[in-house]
Order: C-alpha cells, then sequence, then structure tokens
C-alpha cells in the first residue's frame, strides 16, 4: 500500500527549513502500520537531509563545511547560466543528495531523538521547491 | 507488490552515462500505480545518481570537483591494487552513493522537469556495470 | 508486507563494523521473495555505507579522506559542545549518508561480489548505536 502526498514550501535562499512535522503528519494520515517513507525533491538544486535538531549552530556549521566543499563562482567551472551559485548548486545537491528514506514503526515515523528533516536550499535566492512524500508499508 | 529487473551497461571510463528512458520504461513495465523505484548499481567504484539534465557542462563540473574531493593517486592511499584511480573510486562512490529512490506516481517515474538518471563511472578505464531496478507499491 | 528490526551494537570509536550478515539474516527472517531493504542509523553521528569488503586499506583510506573533507575542531565551527569531534562527526554524516536501501531478490539481500554493509562510527569515542532494517516486498 502506498500514500503519496507533496508538500510545497519558500525557502529565503541557503539555509535549512525544518519539515519532521510535515512528513511526521502525513506518515500519520496514511495509517500505514509499519514501513518506511521516502522524501524526494523534484529539483537538483537543494538536497533534504537528516540532521541534528537541537543546536541551530550545527546547520550554519554545515554551510561553513559545503562553502568549502563546493566553492562559490569557482574559475574551473563551465556551467554558470544563473550565476556563482549555479554549478554550486548541483554540487551540494550531489554530496548532500535528493531525498531520504525512514522507517515508519507503529504507525509513526521513527526518527532518534536527535533527528530532524530538513529541506536545504542550495541556491542564494528563494525560491518555491517541491517535495514528494511517499509512505509505503 | 515488487518488479524488478536488471540492466547492464558498458562505460567508457570516467563520465556519466544518461539511464533515465531504460528506467522510466521498467517502471511503466511494472504497472504499480503509485509507490517507489530504487535504483541500485553492484559495485563500489561507480554511483547511480540524479543530477540536472539539460546542459552536459553540469556534469563535466561534477567531473572537476570530484577530482577535488577525492585526488588519484594520493600519497597517503594504502589501497592502490589497481592503479591511480583504484582508491579514489571508492571515495566517490561514499559521496556520490550507490543507488537512488524516486516516487512512482499514476504508474510513471515522477522526476523533476531538469532531473535525470545518470551511471557515474569513477573508474578512469571502461566497465561492464550492473544495476538494479525495483519497483514497490 | 514489511518486516522490521534492530540490531544494536557498540563501536570502539572512529572505523567501521561490518554488518553484511546482521542484514542478510534478518533479510532471511523476513521470508520475503523480492523487494527492498532499508538500513538505518538512529543517529546524526555515524553512518551505514556500502563499500570494498576485500582489503580492509579501503576503510582506512576512506578514514584518510573523510578527515580532509570535514577537519576536527576547526576554528570555524561554533558547535563544540562534545569536542573536536562533534561537529566533524555530523558533517561526515551528510556526506556519508544515515542509511542505505539494497534489493532483496528470490528471498536474499543482492549485493554486489565486493559489496559490504558496515556501520561507520564518527566519533572518536566508544558509542551504542541502534540500527534499523526495514524489508519490504
Amino acid at each position: 500500500m502506498t500514500h503519496q502526498q507533496t508538500i510545497e514550501l519558500s525557502t529565503r535562499g541557503r539555509g535549512t527549513t525544518e519539515i519532521t512535522a510535515e512528513v511526521a503528519q502525513i506518515v500519520g494520515a496514511a495509517r500505514i502500520e509499519s514501513g518506511l517513507v521516502n522524501v524526494f525533491v523534484l529539483h537538483t538544486s537543494c538536497s533534504v537531509v537528516l540532521t541534528e535538531n537541537a543546536d541551530p549552530s550545527v546547520r550554519q556549521d554545515l554551510e561553513t563545511l559545503a562553502r568549502r566543499w563546493v566553492p562559490d563562482g569557482d574559475a574551473d567551472y563551465r556551467h554558470s547560466d544563473e550565476g556563482d551559485d549555479d554549478m554550486a548548486a548541483h554540487g551540494r545537491n550531489i554530496l548532500a543528495g535528493s531525498s531520504i528514506t525512514v522507517p515508519v514503526s507503529k504507525g509513526k515515523l521513527l526518527l532518534g531523538t536527535w533527528q530532524g528533516i530538513y529541506l536545504w536550499e542550495h541556491r542564494t535566492h528563494a525560491h518555491r521547491r517541491k517535495i514528494v512524500v511517499s509512505v509505503l508499508g
């Protein structure tokens, strides 16, 4: 059995938006006792990730790391149609991924105490993003 | 219900081979209305990734980035049995991953407009690669 | 149909612990002919990864690479409550991921000849870790 719903949200440019509650609500609505939930972005310049949900500094430090892993406006990039953050966003998406898959247990999202689900915007400007949530069991 | 099929292909060494059409065809053959499809490589020196499908420069730039993330023939590597690209390929596989999981909706692969599915060969020489496609719903 | 079981293990600090046999046993117990198995850690400072299972040097070299990708005790980190390896562990978790999803075929885990499943501890000290294994088909 599959239950599928789409989340749409607007980002304010680079940074994370927590979507744990939205995903948990869709899992609850699915009425699936045991299974998996996949959370997938329909874009190649942002990511869905799991990370520490207590101290916001963790997500700021991830931003610091991402700037080193994939520099903006690097002289070696051929793809720069949409600005210095264009190719950088695609590189970050390869490293951080496009989706996560999480267990569903007793009808609920099964996360560790410190795990939260975040949309991570990799473009510097605000964007409208679509996320597909699929619950299977 | 599960529908499972294997794709085999030959790479020409480092670089990407698009497999979106092959995966879409298997999803169509599965006759599953709603669910997930997992695309998995049976190897630790190549990856299956989602990335931008319009401008081929994006995939060239990913290659440029990967050479920096995981240098070939680094003096600190202990594992170099098969040459300078051996350990580099395993490192790239950890960063870019071995599989992707994508929603199936209305019997079709549900991708964003600019998302394509690629086999990314990390070895410098040509290899024969096996990819398992599993459709669940 | 879903079969779900939890693996608990103690790590000795940074490094990999192979869990292929434990996952294969759970897949066997699930009695699911064809499907997928997801192996998920309930933590944000370790990873579940697939990598080469023959030469242990590969996992040592991954450790060398990870120290470069995400340095310990970097002066730019704001999050360092639990020591120099605290933020580094969260950064490694983003790069290497929290879970893998692998095909199940003929009632068995379907891996390539050289693929093994590992828990990769990113903290320097020993930790108790919980891994949820979900088999769907």
